[in-house]
């Protein structure tokens, strides 16, 4: 596909592309919902068929259907191929290679059975449904919450960094006080332990059986119990910073005030009339 | 019931709406207490004669407070219907119905001996409390808490539905890596490991065996210990947003000065005297 | 003792009741201290006397030594009946209580051998503890906690008893579910689980074992990961008003202007010099 | 080592230092980087080493790469003695203790085969990683955190202790309601899963059995539930004030208005315009 191919165009690509790629037309809304039923509905079928019984009962009924989607999905995709600007472009782009795995496994499938990576990649279709929400309204509230999540990501590191060595240290002291005798058969068995007490998890496949191994894990519930918080504090004021932020973009233009509230239309310390808001969408990206 | 008989209901229809509907008078609030230690002691009852200990013992007089629990509740709804301007209106409306529903189990268990169901029926009478609550005064701290968590709702159910791909994934791959040998038997049941695990649950019921399963799981579990902090992050800032909204409420008449404290009786800028604060309630439900 | 007594007490009552009840002198302070390492080291003895290898090794050491410290704190509440102003007033108040309560036991256990209830009682010592630090600096720190939680009582009741709601509803839908064959015996045992899933402990004893139940737990441990922000949220809205409330209690003499920066010393408005700011302490106990 | 070697060391030593200690060179850096890649490749050897089927196959293997790493670790230990300015301060500081720390263990196992505990110090070395980091620029994020952990210990350690205080009253009430015959076998073993129950971890080693003693665990749990929000509110409160102290720090010249905008220019009260920002690095540290 060259650009020359993309100014000409056939009409059929163009009432394609909006419906597929598009979201304004009732046609192209139509068609993402139908998607998100179809990528769910096939992950069910993935996710069902790993059970005994129903694949007994229903074995051959959910290969037929797995074998409908990986139809619909190849035939979408070979859609998707025709009908966008640049097809090479497209088929290179993240999304065009989710596309591309998600109707893959199902052919690799006839010629390696029992294949289990397939299983695993089949799932990964789920991620599809991103795209399809990206497009539609929730893209800002997802927006705001990763750039939360970006501004405190350096205390956040600094915060599990920490963390970590914590935890190994806790895990080979558990080693040493506990042994294998007790199922602290290994270091890393211990920190993998010591990461099922800090997080709160405690499955009890492994727990400590003398008195000091039990003080000790006294002492790191606890610790974990406490540094739970910081995370939160750290993301908290992160996000009320974030939706705080939107007040400091606009400046009076006869007095430089900023940090007006969010709907005023004056000035509240000399009167005059505020300009619109800008975007904060827009300012916060640079 | 029609709009004839409303105008002319009789003094004793009348007393009895005040007592029963409103919370005003003394015997109003009196029949609500007395409403909510019945309901109370009815569910208590439910619940004890689950308990076999206590039902070969006591079997006969649970059943017999049962029966006179029943007879309260249904003379109860027979004088709601009975008093209430609009008969036909209460009977549908949503608390008319759970109404019925409180004392119709006990009438299906006579014709259907050992339904399950109208077991949990019966402990849904615990929800007629919350109307009695509603009339009271906790409402509008329930309100504030209402208001804020819709005013979340949408980045927390992007959170939730990121977290619902992320926990589908990792159930397959853990699905993949133990295998149905270590516990692991279904996608599903794998789902159901992940949830226990990313929640800090960890009921140690499925528990990973081998190496890059235990990693997998420690993965899952800081994943879990992290992730934990957004909706609080959420959900802090928003509450703390709802708590300051009613400084923004009061405008000053002389200066146009939004944003004064709650108690301030004096414009902060011009001095001018302010006017009382409008409801919050009444600006935010628009 | 009388009124009269109070006005003519000795000198030596004087000396006492600033060592004991005082914190202001070096004695006082020496005797406070002396008083929790008695307290920390007697319930300590109280703990490890459970130990049965300790008990059989020191059985007889350790019962002196809880003799000693028995006879200790006799001696203690006799000189607080002594030394107080008012020796009744003493005797029936909360601390005058306690400190009878933490010597009564060890002399009602030689009459009745073996009382488990003593045991509890004697541990209840450590809350002599709470007096002493009252006394020192912990207070403001204390007090401002406890603030911010009545502050968010009411808000977070609203919330304990929705949760107590769903607690109960959800228990009788596992009893259903999962009936007596997979653990959930009867109802209180099947809300003992729900608490167990709700607050994410999960110790596994009783585990849902059918696809239904698990779906449900599934879906309680997600409304118990969620909802576990809530009276975070609310707390942390409160004790950030709290400390943000001490900006609020001065006004500028000139401008009435209030909710100044703490430091400030000039007015931010009309740049005239503030009075020292009122202790938030006495303002806030109204 | 004197000070007068100090002034006459040699370009040699000079060299050795601005790449050893220093981090703004190239060469400083690329020695950093290739010390942490040694400390943490030689921590994972010590933690492999535990697993007994690594050990048994590539045992003499990571014999010789511990004692590779040894070598290398003594000739850093060597060449940063050399090269300090001052020899005797390096050895007895904290940082020269740890490199010590580091290297000594190895040797010590040549003459006591078998010790456990130089297992442990050898993972310390982790440590050192922290001086890296400590030159590069996660340090002020750190900072941050650490203040902000200092500035809300008072109130974290009065939460601690009242917790502490709950903890062991509780651990000796269930010792008395359920007893050895359930598995809490003594005082101490009782107040454990009084810790492992609040702080909702929930091994499931030990377990309630009876129904009173089921009824305290789950009033415990609901307790650990709701105060794991406390910790968290005082330090988001705690964090929130640190991010936003930044603007404090700034005073007018011309109107002596605090409190500016953390980017401002000019004054937002007066227009003039204000002074750079004062580090609050350095402000903080008074």
């Amino acid at each position: 596909m060259t650009k020359h191919q993309q100014q000409h165009d056939s009409p059929l690509q163009q009432r394609l592309r909006t419906i597929i790629f598009g979201t304004d037309t009732v046609a192209g809304r139509t068609f993402d919902i139908a998607l998100i039923v179809c990528i769910i509905c096939s992950v069910a079928l993935v996710f069902l068929n790993t059970v005994q019984s129903v694949n007994q009962r229903f074995g051959s009924l959910i290969l037929g259907l797995e074998w409908f989607f990986t139809v619909v999905f190849t035939v979408e995709y070979g859609l998707r191929l025709y009908s966008s600007t640049n097809s090479w472009k497209y088929a290179r782009s993240f999304y065009g290679l989710v596309d591309l795995l998600s109707v893959l496994p199902s052919y690799l499938a006839l010629f390696v059975p029992g294949a289990n990576l397939t299983l695993v990649i089949r799932v990964l279709r789920l991620f599809r449904i991103f795209r399809v929400l990206k497009l539609l309204r929730y893209l800002s509230e997802g927006n705001m919450l990763l750039r939360a999540m970006l501004l405190s990501s350096r205390k956040v590191f600094i915060f599990f960094f920490s963390v970590s060595l914590i935890i190994m240290v806790l895990g080979a002291v558990m080693y040493v006080v506990e042994g294998p005798e007790n199922g602290f058969s290994s270091i890393p068995k211990s920190v993998y332990w010591t990461i099922v007490t800090i997080t709160t998890v405690g499955y009890g496949d492994i727990t400590p059986k003398t008195g000091l191994g039990q003080t000790i894990a006294a002492f790191t519930m606890l610790l974990g119990y406490s540094i739970i918080a910081i995370p939160t504090g750290i993301l908290t004021a992160e996000i009320g910073q974030e939706m705080g932020r939107v007040r400091d973009l606009r400046r009076c233009a006869n007095c430089l005030k900023t940090g007006h509230e969010h709907q005023a239309k004056y000035c509240s310390r000399c009167g005059s009339e505020l300009e619109a808001a800008l975007s904060p969408e827009k300012e916060s990206r640079e």
